[in-house]
């Protein structure tokens, strides 16, 4: 059996059987993304009904091909896909996704299971069926359903490819960039586990973080055996829908997969050391935090805000979560002498609401080097005038200083805080828009940390 | 003791003490604020050195005002503030905002006792000192150091200022309109208790819906009356600062009040009727359902998805809710035979990723007046060409029939979903943007109803 993923991700040459203009049609969507994508390798489609689609030539066959393609992009009628990687085969093809629905998730077994056996017989891995395709944007191969995204480090494998389509809308619309992106469907062949391993294998991986939302695992032992691999080369986030009975039952329905005692998978997170969330905030929160500071952090979180109701929200959250909020010692105290004498020297660090950039900058530069904190949380609400452009340009300028403290924002809130959200995005520090969310960003850094140290025991 | 709080919110006239044009100013944000905000009463400025403050006419004190203001807004240093009470006694001054800082929440308990008696003995009504005042926008007086609103149903008491600010933004950024914005400050005098009461029960009131955000109770019998009292005229929306120790100690550094064990405001709310949160999404989301659904929810809800993955995360989080996803009758199956046979006629009620407007239509409005749900959540995935919009419309149009059911959206995401979010919001109809938020803007309205049965209950 083949092993090489890499075709999936970054094929020679590439086939998309099934081509067409049909407005709505999946063929028709993915040759307008494979090719606004520019897509670098040679691109090939067919369809025995055009001679052109979008202005690219389009071949009948699979046999009228001038050359062999690496991969087949499947985008055809369930029930001739079987066939088709019969012609695959003739053109030494080994690597195909099927897009096609119509297969085990409407209850049509036996076509899912000679998808299966054609596989098999030669030697072709498959994704899907029933998927929404691979993006895979530094090689720019947008074989993919939904293609609005920004070149980054999160990769996301999904057993929902509706749900990974949401989650493609939603980190642009954040400012976070893709990696690879991965609907693997029904699972026929290739699964969640294998697709797991490459992504933390593979050499010179633009992937910095995994994420992995899955209703019911295909294999569980390799499942688990996976996630501890994957998580000694990089953080891997790790959703799972139907934790729930009602949730359960739905997920057994919809991905026609053994849901299983949704209480196992927690523990598997555990034990394998991956980041266990639940919900999609969590899940981008920690993306977040993570593609930021994959090395720093930890459970000694100082809290910096101009008003004292954040402070006391984000320390609930952090308490809830494990975290502590450790008290300065006297000589640190001794570094804020000059703050203002109503300005409590203690953790929270309440400036007050009349805080200055200055004052942020006195505060924070002290607490960032005194080695005494993990993470800071700098918080900033714009009562009236107060310049939070100031404070944002004041977290850069020492968030770039050399010390190794995780400095994350939460600015409160709307309008009036969207250009120092920016100012901080754009210069690589996470933001969050709420006390919670702030307190899940520092519990995400805090987290992988303690996975890597204590994975780092385990081999001594 | 005066017992009408009215000419906090609604004076015939108004006096700022100590309007100013100077930046970051209290004085000149409130200054500019009221003019700003169009105050439609007799609006009075003083301040010794100026005889005009941004070309409205200031007076050099209260002596010598034309006429006796009915509010006044206190915006000097504290150690000022106690003898301006006294000329306010001789103008027949009743009702005191004190913006001021500089007393308890200092140190300075001394000053704040010396206030207290002076309000005492001329029978002046005080709320603050150290607050950010009060927003009333249905009477144009924004005597508040935020002012970035938009006019509706929601009123906020709360006990952190800044915190009630961002609140402020944030409605705004997210289209939600705010009727009285009340931050209480050290609660020298009017307290939480009061303020309640008094939205509940004010005639012809704007307000629809109340949030409260505390930290440590001024009064704890009263808090509990006045709960109590309110719920049974409008939801109340409570959010307790400081739930966990670590936040409970930072409470009470920053309230300077009596924190008090945690767990007890959870009994509070759940003895009252009051709806707990536990973070300001679920607060705002509370908010945005019950705006637009007072009298509509309930534990039978139903999901329409053209996307399984969604609907197994907001089946979890009904589940853990404790709301149902209970099947539809055979008579309501019969309703949709006109579906696709590959759609399953089960709840969640997935329409397939190439679902259609139409389908929708069709299963909406079997549902909608079928008396079988309280709640109908409608998830969309935008799967590449999807006609979002024409959901949006179908969703706007059936919401609009004669049916008691609540009809909510959770449309995913991005950009690709902001004129279907918009479209529904224009319409009166909540959307949230994750299976979480949406489910959790469900529960409210069920918590709602179930409350209101209750108390209904007791009466008999």
């Amino acid at each position: 059996m083949i092993t090489d993923l890499r075709p999936f991700f970054n094929p020679k040459s590439l086939v998309l059987i099934g081509a067409s203009e049909t407005p709505g049609s999946i063929g028709g969507m993915l040759a307008r993304h494979l090719l606004k994508g520019r897509f670098e390798g040679e691109l090939f489609f067919t369809n025995p009904k055009r001679e052109e689609v979008f202005g690219h030539k389009c071949y009948p066959n699979l046999q009228a091909l001038p050359s062999n393609p690496e991969l087949a992009v499947i985008a055809i009628p369930a029930r001739f896909v079987s066939s088709e990687l019969d012609n695959c085969a003739k053109r030494d093809i080994h690597h195909a996704i099927v897009l096609s629905g119509g297969f085990a998730e409407v209850g049509n077994k036996e076509l899912e299971e000679e998808l299966i056996q054609k596989g098999k017989k030669h030697n072709i891995r498959i994704i899907g069926p029933n998927c929404a395709g691979i993006a895979s944007t530094h090689t720019n191969m947008i074989a993919s359903m939904e293609n609005t995204y920004l070149v980054g480090g999160l990769s996301i494998i999904s057993q929902s490819g509706a749900l990974a389509g949401s989650m493609m809308l939603r980190a642009t619309a954040e400012g976070l960039g893709i990696d690879k992106w991965i609907s693997f469907g029904n699972a026929a062949d290739v699964e969640e586990a294998e697709l797991l391993a490459y992504l933390a294998k593979e050499k010179d991986s633009p992937t910095k973080v995994i994420f992995l939302y899955l209703e019911g695992a295909t294999k569980g032992r390799e499942l688990l055996q996976a996630l501890d691999e994957a998580t000694d080369h990089k953080p891997v986030i790790f959703l799972k829908g139907g934790r729930s009975s009602i949730g359960n039952k739905a997920a057994m329905t919809h991905t026609a997969s053994l849901g299983g005692d949704p209480k196992i998978y927690h523990s598997i997170a555990k034990q394998t050391g991956a980041i266990w969330v639940e919900s999609l905030d969590e899940a981008f929160d920690a993306y977040t935090a993570l593609s930021s500071y994959p090395n720093r952090g930890g459970k000694r979180v100082a809290i910096v805000t101009n008003s004292g109701g954040p402070g006391v929200l984000i320390s609930d959250n952090l308490d809830f979560a494990g975290l502590k909020l450790n008290q300065p010692s006297e000589e640190l105290r001794k570094q804020l002498k000059d703050l203002p004498s109503a300005c409590p020297r203690e953790n929270p660090f309440d400036l007050l609401g009349d805080a200055t950039p200055e004052r942020y900058a006195l505060t924070l530069r002290a607490l960032a080097h005194s080695n005494e904190f993990d993470t800071i949380i700098v918080v900033m609400v714009p009562p009236g005038d107060a310049d939070i452009n100031g404070v944002a340009k004041v977290i850069v300028d020492i968030a770039k200083e050399e010390h190794s403290t995780a400095i994350i924002g939460c600015l409160l809130a709307g309008e009036k805080v969207t250009q120092a959200v920016k100012t901080l995005r754009e210069n690589n520090i996470p933001s969050f828009p709420t006390p919670k969310r702030v307190a899940w960003g520092a519990y995400s850094l805090s987290r992988w940390q303690e996975i890597k140290a204590q994975k780092k025991d385990r081999e001594n």
